[in-house]
């Protein structure tokens, strides 16, 4: 899980160089990254294209389905109502997330309601980290 | 208005071409339509591709800014959570819909806690009927 998580969080990072919030997203079937993105709102001024989204749009397109019901997906960050709701859409049942979300986040409601196994990876420090720093530098 | 949600359906039937479910949605900014889109989930094969979601994809695209503050978003039904939350992403604060979804329909939502103003369209007649056409095809 290190592993994959590690890869979510460089794709992250590629979010910075067009100031964008970083957030890496990755979708597994089989054991294999199918997809990968990262935040690209600002780069494309498009409020729809969040790391998780286009992350679910490269895998419906990999597997030619946009049933993802055997796809796992890992996200550096707990994802919001948006990317909640294409999860549910992708009919996609288990979800790795960085780190927790209070305002925007909602992965309770994934799980309550939605039945989607959603599982807080527990060493989010070096997302912290990318977040505080991206955070600083825009004040 | 009637003219308006009379287009929105016009678009929604274009979804019945690949076996979509008929929704259609309109962007409208100074009074006029600037992106309009219809369902083409099954179409792409993609998850993510709502009405409401290609909708608002197109305005950002015409406006060049994914903040849409100023723009009307209408749609033929009560949008998901996945349209909802992108409506907040966009900052879109008015939604005019027609049918009401009461099973994923998230408009209480999106008035309760996001102060997004939520008008339901009270002649949904048209659209009950092209919806009840659609899945009585399908059984």
């Amino acid at each position: 899980m290190d592993e994959l998580m590690g890869i979510a969080i460089e794709e992250a990072r590629k979010s910075l160089i067009n100031e964008d919030i970083p957030v890496g997203a990755l979708i597994i079937h089989n054991n294999i990254i199918i997809s990968q993105a990262h935040n690209e709102k600002e780069l494309l001024n498009d409020a729809t294209k969040h790391a998780e989204i286009l992350a679910i749009e490269g895998a419906c397109k990999k597997l030619n389905t946009w049933h993802l019901d055997d796809c796992i997906l890992i996200t550096t960050m707990e994802p919001c109502m948006m990317c909640s709701g294409a999860i549910v859409q992708a009919r996609i049942k288990k979800i790795i997330y960085g780190v927790s979300n209070e305002k925007f986040g909602y992965s309770k409601i994934l799980s309550e309601k939605y039945k989607v196994e959603c599982i807080k990876y527990s060493d989010d420090s070096k997302i912290i980290k990318l977040l505080q720093n991206f955070f600083k530098d825009k004040r």
